[in-house]
């Protein structure tokens, strides 16, 4: 039986650092599912469907990695989709405590689902999709952070700003 | 002369965990008042009339404990209430921060005033209000982390959304 | 040639801590120039020409020291305005994780510029504009916390609600 | 091919904590390794051979769970066993700093390595091997944190103080 | 009945952050019983003797505050004295990983004591006994960080290197 | 007056890391002087001698860059060179609360004295002497991690182990 695992996250773009952490997942489990969160109330910069075609072309050509999405719990997702393993990438002390938040409700309601924690490589430790969003806005290129396909997305959204 | 406690927060809603750090303020002091601030500015999920409600029912047996509301500055509260004392959960480092911030504001405001700092039991260390609401909201069951009354408030407000 | 510090922030309003930070600064640099952020999203509780006004109030007096504004990347503005050094004041571990993204970002685009990092008096660890106008808007005095032009700015915008 | 994922540790003595962590590896990986550090220069508490002896007692009737010991680097050590994957608990976000800086260092040494990080149950959230030898040196029971064969263990060791 | 709390320590040597937790401790309590502990496996820089005649130095004048030893389990003494509380200051967060630790053990063996974290004044917030030994050693004046009768101890302990 | 910056620490060994801050700090001042700590009582991997003579080759060929002892306290030495400037690489939030001790007692002792705080390239950011003489005592490669006088020291020191 094939063991999946589910990434999930909002990839509001996906940015180098996840598909580092797409990666290294892919090496421990014989597929890996990346799944968008809807995120009804929250505002994103891209929609559902932009956020997933990013993703989508971002992963092609990697085997055993499939794009998704969900919306409610999280562990009703896993159950649907046959795996009981969370991945998700710590990049900084200061993630735990909101992982550890969140890895302690899903076992509660799912006590078989396990949450995996990753390193993605040290030069995405201070890389996130906000802090990427907020340079771009301001006029910086963002191509060292981004895979191409979300280089291009993030160019179009921000492009009202040149840079000087 | 008794000494009293005040135990203040937004309770939105209340927690097993408030009610912890509740019985534990009990033991040291010989009141405790919960009370829940007015946050006019801040958009919470229950009224203020609401979580009164939900806090009440939750206190009823328990002796030496009030519930009440205040408005502006907590130090002006616990003066008019003749309490010298401030009672806080600290579930995680990560609170340590902000309440070192809060408790050297109101120290600097009101001198007499001492924040006394209580850790809840270990089952509570990653429960908030927040993330019971973000899970009731998908659909998950919440009585393992609220109090009956406040089991029920939920489930009526999140109650558009079934599990599936 | 001179050596040219750049502190930015928001300043809304500028704190007795800022103040500490500039003067640190301008111990270690020919000339600091504190600018205010525009920050067209963010909403802001002073205007920009209120926050420009206060900071100037309070460097007035001080040599080496002027006030500007930026918008958009900080690193192009420290490009224009011939400096290399960013200026952050750090009040406390939790400050360290954002800082050490911005400053990384900040790197990447501009490899030669240097974030230099100062801890400000052990008085102000605690300080922040955001905390001052919480407890003003509640009716605390604020005169410890804030430079004379300051606390004046402070009090006439939270002067509806008055102390009991 | 059966992924082997290997736990190290200096299991001195083996705790619940320990053994929550083997658990949760094992419903990850097809083969757990629970693996003994020799560490020559550091003291411990009991011998290598008294360690590996409890941590075999406890696995007892875990199937795919083997204990052994390794001297030298890690790395070095999962290539001789066919392992890619290193399991380590993380109770707590100070551990992280620590945790981040092996991982780290094995992944430049071994870039095919992946650290995986796992969160024990809550309850074991303050446990650790130091701790408990702290208290049972005092003369506590410590039959809740430990297996039953490091139980006895911890027991004669400290046998000479006895519990008032 | 009088509420006792115990306040549990090295004080190698006491300095002015524990005299102001003892402070702040006796306005909580009826009583508190600074109580140095006999540490004998972990070497101290003053005698058991010498850290309790300087304790007992400078409490003498505050009422209601008593200076004793204990030794093994804190929870055993409490109980001898007729204490359930135990205080802690707290000066940094990185402080409060360890405190939660020990707190959630002796919570473990005695579940009716209760863990009181009280936060020391802010001039005090990086002062410690063992720094204070270290630039003491060094030759640096330590007046302001202890109480006289501590000031007196150290200068005779660390006498042999005078300050240039 | 040139502007002078003073870098003290243990350099057991010198790392890729400190020269990184070496040369950022140079960037700032128009000197820096690399001190070496004598630490009679802490007990270092290489002696002082060895030290400085890494540290001296590593910085050849650096203008403005000098290397230096020192013993007692680290403010009498800044005295003694006309500097007023602490540099100090922070890597991680984790050394941040040490830094600000240390930094806080130097400027209670010396109020002219500036602790400057600077954050190294992301690569060295989990990188320490000690962790690279835990390696190399194992039997790793450490030249990615070191310059190259110190590869050549730490491979004499610990080639009694050799790599499989």
């Amino acid at each position: 039986m094939p063991r999946i695992a589910v990434y999930p996250g909002s990839f509001d773009p996906i940015t180098n650092g996840h598909m580092d952490i797409v990666r290294r997942a892919r090496r421990l489990f014989d597929k890996v599912i990346l799944t968008v969160a809807v995120n009804r109330s929250k505002n994103s910069t891209f929609t559902l469907k932009e956020r997933v075609a990013m993703a989508k072309a971002c992963v092609r050509g990697l085997s055993g990695v499939e794009v998704d999405t969900f919306e409610g719990l999280l562990v009703d997702y896993l159950k649907k989709r046959g795996s009981r393993v969370i991945i998700r990438g710590v990049r900084a002390v200061s993630d735990m405590e909101y992982e550890f938040q969140m890895a302690s409700m899903n076992r509660a309601i799912s006590p078989e689902v396990e949450s995996v924690f990753l390193m993605p490589d040290e030069r995405y430790t201070y890389l996130s999709s906000s802090i990427i969003k907020e340079v771009a806005r301001m006029g910086a290129r963002v191509g060292d952070y981004l895979p191409a396909p979300a280089v291009e997305a993030v160019r179009k959204r921000f492009s009202r700003r040149t840079r000087p």
